[in-house]
């Protein structure tokens, strides 16, 4: 059994991957090179997809520079940085990249068709990012219907499943089933800044942090600045 | 009021082009480069948006090749010649791209939401390539959903709509439109084989061919066989 699984090189998608594994499916990984602010996230893809072992690491690139509109693709934007976990989960952040998901559940969904698997694995959350229209569960169960309509797979028998494991888990919860599954914490990567080493005060880096702490459990990642 | 058009640079996406402009639209062009077998499609988008007068013409490139799955991007697999057109419309063909619409859909939403534009149109075609999964209605109302529930756009107010005004029409209709409409026939490009000339034989140049000779029409594209 075949699942294409979309794989960041974060906390949640390298969580995500080993469940797909857990799950006993035969995986391949499928990563972004979108001119997204810095590399280091693709570095931890690859590590992680070779330390789970998947059969592949597919890396599709594509440039979404060309016309901005997010703090991640458009260097005009500025990173937010220092906001509380509160202002977080209140509005779409600057780091919103428009229909995101959507263009990588359409790759994934050819990947999958063209080498026949079952399941296309996302590591979407509906709490820590419920500003993000495209992380909520009727999104989601739209996209299935894309699924289902329009492939020959879909039309023909089974539609390829989206798996959601993380959907309605807390950041603190991903962790607990992470550490179940064994994901190598210290070869994750969570920072939007993409330093050397993390650096501890974006959006991202605080909601992971605050995370761990919260559980007693030590982030094996270095940090420049550790405020949590 | 602004719209973004999908274009190939063949027939039909011209004519969405001409609609979207006759609508009182100002259109913003998306072609895309994936590695298809030759870039006279993309050499003909960017004639016929500059005679259109778009505001802009992007292309967004990427790699299908890495896991192929299509006559159009494999050179492993053979492109179809001299089928009857019944035949065409019997079975999906071997020039299906898996999720190739959704793919070009996703990123035309993600442009869309950039610029703040109302619309997308796109050429599908329920009629003349029944066999593909994603040109039917009911895939189109599935992307529609997407579009509703995966922006901003359409969380908080009205949803980006996708324009389809060719999907129900023959050849002949779309041939007719297109000639009301002015557009450039001569500029367009539908062949699959690309070379200097349109091949006449492949199912493309056929489908196009047998239309213009129903209406009693000349195509001023040249044609290295015109069989019809």
């Amino acid at each position: 059994m075949k699942a294409v699984v979309l794989l960041s090189g974060g906390l949640d998608s390298s969580t995500v991957l080993y469940q797909a594994k857990a799950d006993g499916y035969d995986s391949y990984a499928l990563s972004f090179d979108y001119q997204q602010r810095h590399r280091r996230e693709l570095e931890a893809a690859a590590a992680i997809a070779q330390t789970a072992g998947v059969i592949a690491h597919q890396v599709v690139t594509f440039d979404l520079r060309c016309w901005g509109g997010s703090a991640l693709t458009d260097d005009a934007i500025d990173l937010p940085e220092g906001r509380s976990l509160s202002q977080m989960s209140e509005s779409i952040p600057v780091t919103y990249v428009p229909a995101r998901n959507t263009i990588f559940l359409s790759f994934a969904l050819a990947y999958a068709e063209t080498i026949g698997a079952e399941r296309v694995y996302i590591g979407v959350n509906a709490l820590d990012y419920s500003g993000y229209p495209d992380c909520r569960p009727d999104y989601i169960a739209a996209m299935q219907e894309v699924f289902r309509l329009g492939t020959k797979q879909g039309r023909e028998g089974d539609a390829i499943a989206i798996m959601t494991p993380l959907l309605h888990l807390k950041k603190t919860e991903i962790i607990q089933l992470g550490d179940r599954l064994g994901v190598p914490w210290k070869l994750t990567w969570s920072c939007y800044a993409g330093g050397e080493v993390a650096c501890g005060v974006c959006d991202s880096c605080r909601l992971r942090l605050a995370a761990f702490a919260e559980l007693g459990l030590k982030d094996p990642l270095p940090y420049a600045v550790k405020r949590e």
